[in-house]
């Protein structure tokens, strides 16, 4: 069975491990591409442009908007963040699984125009462990994991909208748990009502022989 | 992660092949059992009790009715078909997933007494496979293969109250996704009401011991 290639969002908290599992998911099993979203904020230390994001300046994204180049997009605090249409786009259309690792408003406004489309929410295994990670990592202020684990806090209060939880425990068995989650989804009824259908007007026509 | 027992219901086209499936699944995992229903029907030629269904009198059912004995029970062409509460409710709480092989009518039952159950459709490849598979069985005449072809065009009208589909190409790649299709679901967002309230509230408490 050839599988159409689908919309898979991620989302969760920050500290919960999102952009490892993705990269490792990605690197184990040749059906997901990663999408990269463009901005137009400032890149910070350490971020490749192309590889964190497209960083292109406002009028680029302005013109990208009137052309329709984005699946979603958003304005916070003074900049644009949006998911390039193109590359999602041929990626889909190659059978491959694009992932967007967007946070609970992008999700929702892809859930919106694409219902397909398979939500998932990475979680760490408990808030005390999210806690401590986002200690661990040691770059840091109080203030700044504070400001984190508030922002988890009213993350966690979105959970309902997506479909399912992803436990980041064991890095290596939540990258198998993931796949397998996505490979089931497309199992969903609701996105094969083409097979469905198929088999439902092959059956009739044995009825009509019949008679 | 415990993973709490879950109802799988099995449903599908009398040739798509479920039983065998469904054995070789609670063979190659133990995650599973299998329910087996009760009866008032005779026995056919090489039906096991026990295996294939519990044979009872009549009496002795209307006594488990009575008991609040069954999950869900139906009665067809003057004979009780029902599955039994006791074995049922033993497998969940031991943390097994407990599959029942049951037609649309007992699934619709099922999934409105217990919404977290998982309701499955087996199909084979096409149409023309099931009829293929019917005809190949050699012991069945012409008419019966019609019947149930016909019955097949019925039944393919009740698919979209299932959660997934199976399709039942190759037994052993099929029975893997079966394993993973529920495990999958098992992550499910509804499903996972307990997990998500224990984070929300431990984050709630690190809120609290910041002010």
């Amino acid at each position: 069975m050839n599988r159409r290639g689908e919309l898979v969002v991620v989302s969760g908290f920050s500290g919960a491990g999102k952009g490892t599992l993705m990269k490792a998911l990605v690197q184990k099993y040749d059906d997901y591409s990663l999408s990269v979203s463009m901005t137009t904020r400032q890149p910070r230390i350490g971020e490749v442009d192309g590889q964190s994001y497209f960083f292109v300046s406002r009028e680029e994204f302005e013109e990208q908007i009137k052309e329709d180049g984005f699946l979603e997009y958003a304005c916070y605090c003074e900049n644009y963040y949006g998911t390039p249409r193109s590359y999602v786009d041929r990626q889909l259309s190659l059978g491959k699984d694009v992932i967007l690792e967007i946070e609970i408003q992008g999700a929702m406004r892809i859930k919106d125009k694409y219902p397909s489309a398979i939500l998932l929410f990475v979680m760490p295994p408990s808030g005390k462990e999210l806690r401590r990670r986002l200690i661990g990592r040691g770059t840091e202020s109080i203030e700044i994991i504070d400001k984190r684990l508030s922002r988890a806090c009213e993350e966690a209060e979105g959970i309902e909208a997506y479909d399912y939880i992803v436990i980041n425990d064991k890095l290596e068995t939540c990258v198998d748990e993931l796949d397998s989650i996505i490979r089931s989804a497309h199992k969903s009824v609701f996105r094969n009502h083409e097979i469905i259908d198929k088999i439902r007007t092959e059956l009739r026509e044995f009825q009509k022989e019949e008679k």
